[in-house]
């Protein structure tokens, strides 16, 4: 059997039995995440412009952020542009990018159209995941390092399984479905710093959809697209740059999203500032630190991240988001990061301008010490002679062996709701997201998510 | 400047005045072939298939073959599919492809929304053909030989400049475009063989479209997406194995379109059996042959493409269209091969198999002595004893230098026509399309295909 057909059997047999705890746990938090992100991406430019290119078009899958329903493979392309556009979904050591962003907007709106109930969704959304990990396996890192994007180039088999799944494909249709998708597989990093970023995401998820629906319809594909002489692993990796096998062993064991499972980012910011927020908050909790208080702050990031976040005069929203004396002075002084703080003006304030001169940002000195190049230090010295210490050796929810607690995901969740749903629907919509595995009907979810817009 | 804004500035302002006679001429048979076939390939599963997956919606542009407007971006998807069904479209030696079937799908629609000119249709086809060519001479034949499928990864480049230049975009706007579909190009030669071939055709016609759409509307993309070191070049290609000079060297000079422009295909039959079925027509109108009279017929291919063509008793009719023994059969026959030898049992008829035993397909004693391998040679040994010979040095219409009289590309227009409409309405849209620069409207063109629909 060829890879697509062993991976098409594995998925088309697939059930909410094969799904234990601990991955319902995790799926939970992935669906919780995304829906998040994709509602805060919804205004964005692009994916105001993806919705302008998408639209008109008539059905029953929800335009997250708008009250608008239209076909799931255009859904699938605007809501899986908006879940990436602020960069701030889910992340996978395994994929060297974001798991849940290319699945879930298809999910989502198939889910839409057929009424699934969530066990099929999470059924579904665990599926793909493993199987997107599996192929991630076969080809990474030389995938990564090459310049594909895997979010897009991964997430298109991802958002196909999911589909494939959804739609109760049989293992032949799933297995075709995959080798029509790896005919989709697209994204190159030259795009990166652009609008185009999250564009793959939403090409991705909608082309893996279109993929699981041609399969359906009975179109034929190649029966060893993977691994022919031009298959997907020869002509993307080219021979000796990957591991057939990987994409077949260890199928669900473990399953990926539970280990190494997904990262959450906290901070609506570069990753690489996060330990230095992750520090700064933990001071400023501990000692009740008020910023007129403050000498100064001395901030240490390992000197390969300090290079992209030094930044001591942002100029501009997106310059903010780099800026590691922005995020430390915006933590100290609102004990908290979020949205509003990279939102029009709000880099250029007074008040924070002129604490951020008081903070220094300098390469760690103890970076040869350090296991990798994820941590980072604040001192604070206070004006009456005190002096506090913090050294976080990974930002929380970097791995799952330090996740993030549940009440930070909700109020990241809360943050980036509110944004286009009153507070009432985002804490109604979270409440209704914690238990999506007893909803009969995911029409309900979205139904929620339409009406509770704030205009 | 990079390379997508160099081609952007280009494509932006190349006008009607850029396209000399030869190419207009050029232009008017490749637009002939690809409606003819187009109208062909439309009522195939794979395009039936196809809209099933990418209707309903609503819009302007004609399903060809139907009686069914839809948006330009779907129509292009099934359009596209459709005109590769049969894979009796042109050829374009450059592209390793067929150069045509990406481009004009995505031109037809967006020409129906915007009631666009004959002019304005023409001048972008060139466009689009060059830019496609320009980066053809890149990447090829290192693309195509590892396992690229070019109409599809290069076509993508095609319909966005064409689908550009229709839209007005200026030359930033036209650079971002390209740029954009630099993460769409996809397409692996491992589905050859299956429905996904012809789908990567509607595919790139409908992706190159969405990136000159998105492009419109101020979406971003990476300012040298082809050069870049996670560029195009760099990651379909790799290192050392393009030219990126190429891409933007002799632009125009001489149009590709024109020199060397593009081969049609006669026969909807694999096209190493072309030659011999030259051979054979050509002798049989000479010499008034009937079969009756044939001792037997000695049908001489080239070594490497009788490899894929001896098949003596073809079982299917996909089978038959790789029988140079069938092939050469019917040619004796009915002095013309056309689409419906290859439908139903006609492969099956008892006076063509008996005829079929009489014709002996050997490898040809001269292939050292050709300088390629596009030729055949025809003996024909009749009962009275005479003898007839006939050697072609390759297929007519392979090459621009022997091209097919207009009569052939006549008789090939209507026989792919009258698949789907009325003998009136292919006679009258033949007339149309050979006047096509003049239209001012080509509206009016799509409504005559879908009034002449014989259903």
């Amino acid at each position: 059997m060829s890879i697509a057909q062993i991976l098409g059997a594995r998925i088309a047999a697939f059930s909410f039995a094969d799904v234990p705890d601990a991955a319902r746990h995790w799926a939970r938090i992935g669906i919780i995440d995304t829906v998040g992100v994709t509602l805060a991406g919804a205004p964005e430019p692009c994916a105001r412009m993806a919705r302008a290119v998408a639209t008109p078009s008539t059905g029953d899958a929800l335009l997250f952020g708008r009250r608008e329903r239209i076909r799931p493979t255009d859904a699938a392309f605007v809501n899986g542009t908006a879940a990436h556009a602020l960069d701030f979904d889910d992340c996978s050591n395994t994929l060297g990018g974001h798991p849940s962003a290319p699945i879930l907007p298809a999910l989502f709106a198939l889910a839409d159209e057929r009424h699934a109930s969530g066990h099929e969704l999470l059924t579904a959304y665990v599926a793909a995941f493993e199987a997107q990990a599996r192929l991630a396996h076969a080809v990474n890192f030389y995938h990564y390092d090459k310049g594909w994007h895997p979010t897009a180039t991964l997430g298109v088999f991802g958002a196909c399984a999911g589909s494939a799944r959804l739609l109760g494909l049989d293992a032949t249709q799933t297995a075709s479905a995959l080798s029509i998708a790896a005919s989709f597989a697209s994204g190159v990093k030259a795009n990166f710093g652009t609008m185009t970023k999250p564009l793959h995401v939403g090409h991705a998820s909608r082309s893996g959809l279109v993929a699981a629906l041609l399969a359906r319809e009975g179109f034929t594909a190649g029966d060893a697209t993977f691994e022919h002489r031009q298959g997907f692993l020869n002509v993307y990796n080219g021979a000796g740059n990957y591991d057939a096998d990987a994409a077949v062993n260890h199928w669900a064991d473990p399953l990926d999203i539970v280990e190494p499972g997904i990262a959450i980012k906290q901070y609506p910011c570069c990753g690489s500032t996060h330990p230095a927020i992750d520090a700064m908050l933990i001071l400023a909790a501990e000692h009740d630190l008020k910023p007129q208080n403050v000498e100064r702050v001395l901030s240490y990031t390992h000197p390969r991240r300090l290079q992209h976040t030094n930044r001591p005069e942002p100029n501009s929203a997106l310059d903010a988001k780099f800026s590691v004396q922005y995020c430390v002075a915006r933590a100290l002084t609102k004990r908290r990061v979020v949205l509003s703080d990279f939102e029009g003006e709000a880099y250029a304030e007074a008040a924070i301008r002129a604490l951020m001169k008081r903070v220094i940002a300098e390469p760690d000195p103890q970076a040869d010490q350090q296991p990798d190049h994820f941590g980072a230090e604040i001192v604070v010295e206070m004006r009456d002679g005190r002096r506090f210490a913090k050294r976080v050796a990974s930002a929380a929810g970097r791995t799952s062996a330090n996740p993030l607690p549940n009440s930070r995901i909700e109020a990241k969740f809360l943050d980036c709701a509110q944004h286009v749903l009153t507070d009432a629907a985002s804490t109604d919509a979270l409440a209704m997201l914690w238990r999506i595995d007893e909803l009969d009907d995911l029409a309900t979810l979205s139904g929620l998510l339409e009406a509770g817009l704030r205009n």
